[in-house]
């Protein structure tokens, strides 16, 4: 058990008048008991309580170290895995449970009146998740340094008729070569008009003189993940395509610029767009401005403009301004950046200039 | 819209009262429809109505096809999405739900009481998807004879001083050469007491003489899942670990022996627990006898103690009993089955006698 992140999620329940709650989200009781199970379709669950009579539920096909620090429930394939859960739980106090839990589990448990009442409360986890101690700030530094030198080998596989799948295929060598343990997410390579879908899946496309070739990547070490994006373009640019990538990475420098503790978080995403929709590319910018990141790729918590929180010191976010141009190009700038007391740190450090590249350099 | 699917779903959904029901597995909306997102954390649902005015919700950002024969509804980010879900159901009437519907949308669908009560109602589509249609029954024997191809190849790998993270890494592009498009799931390779975990994950383990090794592997081809596990010896096997072997196997067969439409599921697995059992092992046999397939390597039913559903004809699950003695050995046989209409068809057909690998032979 991690006792102190423990006691950051019961104090927050707390504050939500809860004193009890169920956590299924594997990342989260990783998160909080250092334990990793990868449980499938079967039933896995942290059981917190105020009173500190706190269990974990386990299959018996799962392997966990001997010493966990809380009391194991274990259960069989066979056995009435929800019964047992209810049976554990205070049926006079409401429930709070995790966004993950899913209706296969969470319906037999309001069968059972396992609790008086089922709260979401993930956002007790959530939050304390958002805010990251230093151990896990030195870890996505070191994550982001890995992402940053991924990067800069990246951009060189892109030469005369190279696909997306092709260079797609080399990135994972690549940062396992510079001590990566994985990709945090499947990297997304996109040239040209293809950019144009901010979820694009890389294919058989061909790069072609003049274009843009995007590069949405990052990596896992130590269970921490980066994530960045950055555009480059294939030997050539036109004049429209760097009006529009310098508008992003404008968008991006200014959000970036107005990051402190206590600026809401929609008005960093307002920010960017603001820059964006004055230069004419309102609608281009399809998506939010970030996500928050760290034990996984995507966390809870989004910079956008419906969220009204305000920005604390740890948190650790991503700034990804884009323009999307259907059928023509699509331009994205992300970095990941670490609240400070004063401000903020760029996790990510490879330049964002307007960069050419491709052997044989411009026409 | 696949029709005649939708037809089924809604019959099966009749013979459990319920006129309404919100499906958000992707592959159960991609059985259903044909249409494949993949949505992360965001909102993708497909609801179905008894009167035929089918709804798929979509968030901006997922790509699909222009024509669905069905009503799209798009959302934003930014959009109170629950409330526009809810605002379509029929708060008359109770809802039927997918079992992986998350409590992030669960509880505010019915904190907003969109329907009159919300049922498990899953096993309508699950029942549907157990049993395959014919070009899905094509698809799964594409997918198995890979594997079959596959795994006279993984066992060529096995070479003095190799590493199971090393021979595991070969073997994506072992499937690609023999036309799968991916990995089902990640491959489980396991030497000597490393396979008494049946969830092992590969690791830097050499190979020893002696050894048991155990391949759990499987391909996509088509978008149909392929499963097998042989367990081979490594140039020797021992008397005690050659009985093991053979119950395992011996079980695997009288199991298979036993299937035609008609037997409860339950009686496969004791067929096989009762051969290990009486072998002296059955406390070694930790898990269920096998588990349904097809678009995804697991699918809803399994062949357990707990189900006592009846085989019919278009069924496709595995049938994998194992021994796993901890600090020492753990062997596993499986084969995918096809219920027919007279017994069953073995979709597996790489062999199961024992074999013994690694180059110079047995000593």
């Amino acid at each position: 058990m991690k006792e102190s992140r423990v006691e950051r999620v019961l104090e927050a329940l707390k504050g939500m008048g809860l004193r009890q709650m169920l956590i299924v989200d594997p990342m989260a009781i990783y998160y909080l008991t250092g334990v990793q199970v990868a449980p499938f379709e079967r039933f896995y669950g942290l059981y917190l309580r105020a009173d500190g009579g706190h269990v974990i539920f386990l299959n018996r096909l799962f392997h966990v170290p001997e010493e966990l620090g809380i009391e194991k429930v274990w259960y069989s394939d066979t056995d009435p895995v929800m019964e047992m859960v209810a049976s554990r739980m205070d049926g006079e106090q409401a429930l709070g449970v995790d966004k993950e839990l899913r209706a296969g589990f969470l319906i037999p448990l309001q069968e059972l009146k396992a609790a008086k009442g089922f709260v979401l409360a993930s956002s007790a986890v959530d939050d304390t998740r958002g805010v990251k101690d230093e151990e896990e700030q030195e870890k996505m530094r070191a994550s982001s340094h890995i992402n940053d030198l991924a990067m800069a080998e990246f951009k060189k596989l892109i030469r005369e008729g190279i696909t997306e799948r092709e260079a797609a295929a080399k990135m994972l060598k690549i940062y396992q070569s510079l001590g990566a343990d994985g990709f945090s997410f499947e990297p997304l390579v996109a040239f040209g008009a293809n950019a144009a879908d901010p979820h694009h899946s890389p294919d058989d496309t061909a790069v072609k003189l003049g274009d843009c070739v995007l590069f949405d990547v990052g990596c896992i070490k130590d269970g921490y993940c980066s994530d960045m994006t950055r555009t480059f373009y294939f030997r050539k640019v036109s004049g429209e395509h760097r009006r529009i990538y310098d508008t992003v990475r404008e968008a991006n420098e200014a959000a970036i610029a107005r990051i402190a503790p206590g600026v809401p978080l929609c008005e960093l995403d307002r920010t960017a767009r603001d820059l964006i929709g004055e230069a004419g590319y309102g609608p281009n910018f399809t998506h939010r401005l970030g996500h928050f990141i760290g034990l996984s790729e995507h966390e809870h918590g989004d910079v956008s403009s419906a969220n009204t929180k305000k920005a604390e010191a740890g948190m650790i976010f991503s700034i990804e301004p884009g323009i999307y141009l259907t059928g023509d190009t699509g331009v994205r700038v992300e970095d990941l950046v670490l609240v400070t007391e004063n401000g903020c740190e760029v996790l990510n450090h490879y330049p964002k200039e307007l960069e050419i590249i491709g052997e044989g350099g411009a026409e």
